[in-house]
């Protein structure tokens, strides 16, 4: 049991040092976007283009109406009204969201604390009954600070996220005049604040927290490690209203803008005609941004604590080796860093001279950081590890080596990896699958459909076999630590992630200034090439958003078998199958509520734009305004309310199936809504984007074959709008959200166990 | 342990009798059918009708051309057409099947005679080591000869199926010509041939191959049974290439013909210039009737086989109770009678005036047949069972009585009828989840295609309920024989099932005759009335299907669990873990194939379709005649060469999975599958017949809101025919055929148990 090279102390200096390393270079990428400035003074070369050191060779590129003023004015109107309509939405959900987290809140502490009848004397630990541990009380009391703190900090970081994308979308509509290499870097730069900052604000947060509880818990690692994961539903519950929430208003707004704007009345996308169009480009940073933001912040803090709770309760809490039960924080530390030398390949060792060099870009950041966190997690395994341990598996101690670890979390980042490459493959329009989907636009909308549909199923294949082979692995090598350790592994390029990810919306955001902003065509041609290319990443954020997804529910429900003291998950038990049937009847369920309530969203945004282009006189002549917030209204009341019933569903069901039919009809439903949500969740983001990216595929006319279905506006275009029409709530309300349902109920049922193993099961007791 | 009131005598002679009963009634029905003569003589009322006794209340309808001789030979000139064309594909279809089944007996023959080497000794039985049981050699070969016994059953109820039916179209249409009442009741009875033909084929055969193997294998019942079993095999891989083959080429043709000749050329549904009706029409027989029945027949076989290879090993079988092992088919007989008895309330008790008449008589049948069964239940369960016996569960024995039987079958029979309702309201058009999707046609396709989707995920709740309460209460009280005999509870009914079933696509091709025929617009009319009621009873038919898909699967998982001699299958151990989220992946690649497969059949149709419009002069006009057969071919062609490699999947995943990963990892496999693929099966179905309703709904404009959305033709109604077109594939090929896959694999991997429990798990001997 050779001991861990790295020190206590050296590991309490490391973490908070790589956080705050991880901030300031967010801080700096800041800067240098903030150079570009949104006033009609003549611009200077920026900061960022001098840091860049190539800055001469990108103005090969014909610069484009850097004189003009007025459009200068006109962006910082549209960013302004952009950024105003996103804060003032978020504020709006944050009040909801508010109220729900103080009731909740209180029902943690209630549950928890009516574990032992609120009493505040010690008690026999669950792991070692020779030992005493700190009383249930306590545990109610920090895991309902612990899910505070990470609520908190989940919104946090979907602010600040969204606050720099609005803040960085009108710029980048700048830099486009100057060339796409300009206009990339500055989308790219502001996607890598957001980035680093949840990167580094979840991990501080959270070391923060361990030391202070540490102050109570002193060395009852166990009970120190079980009121932490409080933190991860915090993260996990706010999540879910941002993704449901953000992503009804998004494709409420999208999906009502396209319907009338597009179809009925012809006019381009993103026209400032169009009353929807503000709504329409807030959708994407509330969506896309926060909801993604929150999303992952919630895999990474869940990913994190199902770690260390087992640790805590593994010879590494045994001993009080705190190194080794820090591991997965300095995975995440390590993971920082190599983001932060990757994030410098594409801002500043290679430079975007042309369109075609985009996508080599972005999924260049997808392999150095792989290759290099291979590295890094060698490294950490080796330094922090003693060389040989043992690993709680379901009531017995495990043996395990540290080379062993290294495999686990090694294995779940290159599994992300083949994730990302085959979602890529399966929704970029550079591969046969998509083209594919655009050809069967020929014979109308019912083929492009029937062709989308199946291309999603499709794209599960390779990437459930990657989950498996993973699961398999880590499983073998280190029981539920491993599966656990590998949804970090998965994690833990989550700034570079991100960054690639939130890249997409900025840009989308970009190319609607310009148009609003009555920018040339050229303009609009360079930021709709940024914006295919974030089209494709942003389906390989899902693909990793899901992928760490079901590794992390996974690892939360093995330590929800163990703190609810089952022995066994047998199948071919009455209670545990109806369970699994129900379960994975689940995001059918919430998909139906999802999907048609952006459907209804949908409808009533429709009648308020066909409303005002029949009443207002002039907006079709482009002679009058239209009245953009009240649009913006509807998207907004109409997420508001329509995030409370899928909500409601994912929050309540294990509470009323712990309570009722107690842990093992719990475990049947978490396993079946695992197994059957993640495969609902990779095809439909995958048809989704397969749908967009074939309409695109059209448009462009780049090849022979594409020029033959086209141009904009033939009966094959017409068939590809109406399929992209149909992925929007697809892609990205009802997909994504999924994710958040898996985790979010393995981790509600983690926290409640004790609660479920003492008083759960009451139908079945009664009966 | 009171013995059961029927002796083994009375048994031997009441099932038998049953099964010829039911077989003299379909000849009943068929003669009946056949006094509507198809040749142009001056029609007499025809015997069908004076039997019915009410036939002058049924004249009070206006009769439409009864003199127009010429109508005669047309109708039966079309007929023949089809039913050639069904005839050829269908003996098409079983060479490829034919050699299918060959290779497939010989590998049965192969891995199972391998278990023991091939010798020729008796061996220490499964369950009861202290007996000797029959040589594996034995096994292997009875298990061969009924694995073929139940393909040919199969294939012989799915050939007379398609049969009566295409026998039956001409003369229903005919019969319209009299009136609505009159043809009901030649597309009911004709329905019933094929439902009682079915149900009482699958009896006698099976009592038959029972009463032949038990000369060889005397009081051996646990041997008997387990070679039985292979009954289902057969039976249920029939299906597969039924449901698939059938499925691809009927929609195929159908969407290949809607897609050129009602979007692009603008002519109504069946019109003879149009290339491919006749192969549309084709393709109802060999998919909706053909490969229903044969996937109906293949449940009721695998129920039955898992009822009875469990009996063999509990109290049953070891005091060598014939009359109490032959429950099952002591059920099925009493069903037989039922059905007849309530098949008689369509015919002559009641009388249909009116269009609003029919879909309550159709209704009726299913309410009557229920609640007669009930009783029928008790009855059996009374006289043929001891007041008290055990049942095996996973190595014990378990005591139950004969009412928990009673409640077990019960149980299935009402959640049948409970499926049924629930997808009765989410596809009829008389309901409101219809009519929102039809008005979600306002804003488009797109807006349809999301709330249809929406609508499908949505009408998976209810059915799982009562699924899961099934299986809970069935489980608790009989284990695994509770889940058999539920599903076969379910299935009880499967005469009327069948008969209500068969009834719609015979209706739909006599709509499909009397277009070609050129007859009045009355009489389409009046078909179309009996073929929308069909739609929604083709959707009810679909939910009995996945919901008993569903019950026998676990049935057979649990005799496969037992034979295989795992203890439990425990969700939390990599090996069954991965095989659950594979399992629950293959759904999604065998829809992948199936719904791809039909795209590329559609667009192959349409060019053949533009050609021939293109390229026949006068074709258009109604001058010169289209080239039908080119269009039967690609249907064929098509639908042989793409039904392999799902066939393939299905098939080799079982003996993949268990030669190579063992039979933990095949648990879960199957597990996934199910919990996975009855979730997809029902809502594809229920939307795409939620789509054909609402396409109705807005054709036949019978409420204000129905006619604001049309009349046909309006863009509200291109929105729906886009949707129905969509739905095609969804509910008429790969959602049934889920069913298939599901059944399929536990039955396959309950026959090769032996084998992989000797031989299985290759890969993890070897690391």
């Amino acid at each position: 049991m050779g001991a861990a090279m790295l020190t206590g102390v050296i590991t309490e200096i490391l973490i908070p040092v790589a956080a705050v390393i991880g901030i300031a270079f967010a801080l700096l990428q800041w800067m240098l976007v903030s150079a570009v400035k949104l006033s009609p003074e003549r611009q200077t070369p920026a900061g960022g283009n001098k840091k860049n050191g190539f800055a001469a060779d990108f103005l090969i590129e014909e610069e484009e109406g850097l004189n003009d003023h007025n459009v200068v004015v006109k962006c910082a109107e549209i960013q302004n009204a952009i950024s105003e309509g996103a804060t003032s939405f978020l504020f709006t959900e944050y009040q909801y969201v508010g109220v729900f987290m103080a009731v909740f809140a209180v029902l943690i502490f209630l549950f928890l604390g009516s574990v032992e009848g609120f009493s505040t004397k010690s008690q026999p630990c669950t792991y070692n009954k020779d030992k005493y541990c700190k009383p249930a009380l306590a545990n109610a009391v920090f895991s309902t600070v612990s899910f505070l703190l990470g609520a908190i900090t989940s919104v946090v970081s979907g602010f600040l996220g969204m606050k720099i994308a609005t803040y960085a979308n009108a710029r980048t509509t700048l830099e486009a005049r100057k060339g796409v290499g300009k206009a990339f870097i500055t989308a790219f730069r502001s996607g890598a604040v957001m980035g680093f900052l949840l990167a580094a604000n979840g991990l501080l947060v959270l070391y923060i927290a361990i030391n202070l509880f540490k102050l109570y818990y002193g060395d009852d690692w166990e009970g120190l490690f079980e009121a932490i994961t409080g933190y991860g539903l915090g993260g996990s519950s706010m999540a879910l209203f941002g993704r449901v929430g953000g992503g009804i208003y998004t494709k409420a707004a999208d999906v009502g803008a396209d319907l009338v704007g597009k179809v009925e009345r012809n006019i381009p996308e993103d026209d400032p005609r169009n009353p929807a169009v503000i709504a329409d480009n807030v959708g994407d940073n509330v969506g896309d941004i926060a909801g993604m933001g929150s999303d992952l912040f919630g895999s990474y803090a869940e990913s994190s604590c199902a770690a260390l709770v087992v640790a805590s309760i593994s010879s590494f809490g045994i001993n009080h080796d705190f190194t080794a039960m820090c591991y997965p924080l300095l995975i995440s530390s390590m993971g920082i860093i190599v983001c932060l030398i990757t994030t410098l390949f594409a801002t500043d060792f290679f430079e975007i001279k042309a369109v075609k060099d985009i996508e080599p870009a972005l999924k260049r950041q997808l392999i150095i950081s792989t290759a290099l966190m291979t590295v890094g997690i060698g490294i950490v395994s080796w330094i922090a590890l003693p060389s040989s341990f043992t690993i709680f598996n379901f009531g017995e101690q495990k043996k395990v080596k540290n080379w062993e670890l290294f495999f686990c979390v090694a294995i779940g980042l290159w599994a992300g990896l083949v994730i990302g490459f085959v979602t890529e493959y399966f929704t970029s329009n550079a591969y046969s699958p998509v083209q594919d989907v655009a050809n069967s636009c020929r014979t109308g909308a019912a083929t492009n459909v029937i062709f989308g549909l199946a291309l999603g199923y499709k794209s599960v294949i390779i990437p459930i076999f990657a989950i498996a082979v993973s699961i398999f692995v880590s499983f073998s090598l280190a029981a539920m630590y491993g599966i656990a350790v590998a949804a970090l592994g998965m994690l833990s390029t989550i700034a570079t992630g991100l960054a690639i990810d939130a890249y997409g919306p900025i840009s989308d955001n970009a190319g609607g200034i310009a148009e609003m902003a009555g920018m040339s065509h050229r303009i609009r041609e360079r930021t709709d090439a940024l914006d295919a290319a974030g089209n494709t990443t942003a389906a390989i954020g899902k693909g990793f958003a899901i992928g760490s997804a079901a590794l992390v529910s996974l690892a939360l429900f093995g330590a929800f078998v163990s703190r609810a003291a089952i022995s066994t998950v047998d199948v071919l038990t009455p209670k545990v199958f109806i369970g699994l049937i129900v379960g994975a009847m689940l995001p059918y369920w919430f998909s139906a509520m999802t999907m048609k309530s952006v459907g209804r969203a949908a409808l009533e945004m429709v009648e308020e734009v066909r409303r005002q282009f029949n009443s207002i006189p002039g907006l079709m002549e482009g002679t009058a305004k239209p009245d953009y917030a009240t649009c913006v209204k509807i998207s907004t009341d109409a997420s508001i309310k329509e995030m409370i019933p899928p909500g409601a569903l994912v929050m309540l069901t294990p509470l009323i199936v712990g309570t009722f039919f107690g842990v093992e009809t719990l475990s049947g439903v978490l396993a079946g809504a695992l197994v059957s949500g993640v495969q609902i969740a990779i095809s439909a983001s995958n048809t989704g984007g397969a749908w967009d990216n074939a309409k695109k595929y059209i448009e462009a006319g780049a090849s022979e074959h594409a020029r033959a279905l086209g141009p904009k506006g033939s009966d094959a275009h017409k068939a590809a709008v109406i399929g992209d029409t149909i992925g929007d709530p697809l892609k990205d309300t009802s997909g994504p959200s999924l994710n958040i349902l898996i985790k979010l109920m393995a981790v509600e049922s983690l926290v409640f166990a004790p609660f479920f193993a003492a008083h759960g099961g009451l139908l079945f007791k009664i009966l």
